[in-house]
């Protein structure tokens, strides 16, 4: 009943280490914290987001950085909550992950509270630097709109003291395109 | 001040292909996945998970993904969010695991929208073809259910295309029993 | 291209010991067990948690189990999921431990619906009975409190059941600290 096969210590101390990668991934997004986020990717990353109404594209460490920066800023509240990792190794100095995704998103401007879940599809690499993001997708599982409840009070918000102003944001239209009919893409 | 014992690099091994197995549960429930979900069960599987207003008794794997592919359905939005595996060894080929469950459903049928946390209670058995949900039960932690909200909009629904469409659904209630006195279980 | 340096075995033996003790955290938290929660704290644990409108600041091991099942209590429910744990070994016999908490707590007596984030710090010791929560801070990412949705029913309950009744619970105020200005600390 035995199973020969298992995974090297090696490849355990690799998995606690893309884990904690990732980890520190949405803790920064949610804190304003760009100065690590830039340590997570490699140089030529590529991401792609597939979410209810929009599709992001991006390439590159610097435009990723400068992205979410510009979209978790000092207006909006972000929480991004990342569960079950399914980890496999393509080599010895990569691997694919995925990871399920609970995340929320109150914007005062767009009058939105967004809440929902998604599989990211991430690809992971070993650099001299430790082990960084190389490519990231997700699909959204579910996402859901309504109007900000204007019953609800903010209490904490830590964004509104480390996000960036509105002086500091990029256009990021260029990194989005929308489109109409999100139930059925 | 230093402890002898500790996990062995097979235990640690085991503890990460349980934590991918009950991963692969939760993904493949809200993704309407069912030759993948069939793949992670022991033929004779047994499932007891009492809800807020019922108790669900399935016996057999077959039975199992009827029933989640009937339930979680084309009709409805599903999210299973497992957290803070305990996962500890009955025997070499055997394991026993606690996961605090996050869920919310919206069932338009009902006109429902169900939150709650759940703490499963299972058991792994080690086959030949890997490690195994051998039973499951849960009990809930708390449940609310709220009419759905009519200013939401659900902007992206996975399982609209990949759920079972009405014509292809078992009946569900030979699994299901339902309690009047929910809070007082 | 390899990295020389990992974790080995003992760390990541310890590192499991670790994630399970603060599941074990979360877990007794939510169903009222007071009992094994008084096995998870050393002696001299110390306790900071800055909330939306609060801090609490608790010492010791005995005073943290009576705050928590006093304000855990049967009248109210209590969500706390922990996520993405980030450990690493400040000495063999201590670790400091970052978690992204999601938490929700529904206060009948108040008329509060309180959701949020939050990051955890803290210091794990080794004792000779195991990994124990020496110190615990954290510091709110965002907080957000609406009154009871009269519309919502409360399907399942735990604490009503496991929680401390009004005649066993300790007068919490002498741990807590209020504060206006909430979303600006």
């Amino acid at each position: 009943m035995r199973i020969a096969m298992g995974y090297t210590l090696e490849q355990l101390s690799d998995l606690e280490e893309i884990r904690q990668l990732k980890a520190r991934y949405f803790r920064c997004i949610d804190t304003g914290n760009e100065a690590e986020l830039a340590t997570l990717f490699t140089d030529d990353v590529t991401i792609d987001l597939k979410g209810g109404g929009y599709r992001l594209q991006v390439s590159g460490r610097d435009e990723m950085v400068e992205f979410i920066g510009s979209s978790f800023n000092s207006d909006v509240v972000a929480m991004h909550h990342g569960h079950t990792p399914e980890i496999a190794f393509s080599s010895p100095d990569e691997a694919r992950g995925t990871w399920y995704l609970q995340d929320r998103f109150i914007d005062p401007v767009r009058n939105t509270d967004t809440v929902g879940s998604s599989l990211y599809y991430d690809t992971y690499r070993r650099t001299p630097d430790g082990w960084k993001i190389a490519a990231s997708e997700y699909e959204r599982v579910y996402e859901a709109v309504t109007p900000i409840d204007p019953a609800m009070s903010i209490t904490a918000h830590l964004l509104a003291r480390t996000g960036r102003p509105p002086e500091r944001r990029a256009d990021t239209s260029r990194w989005l395109t929308w489109h109409e009919d999100a139930t059925n893409d």
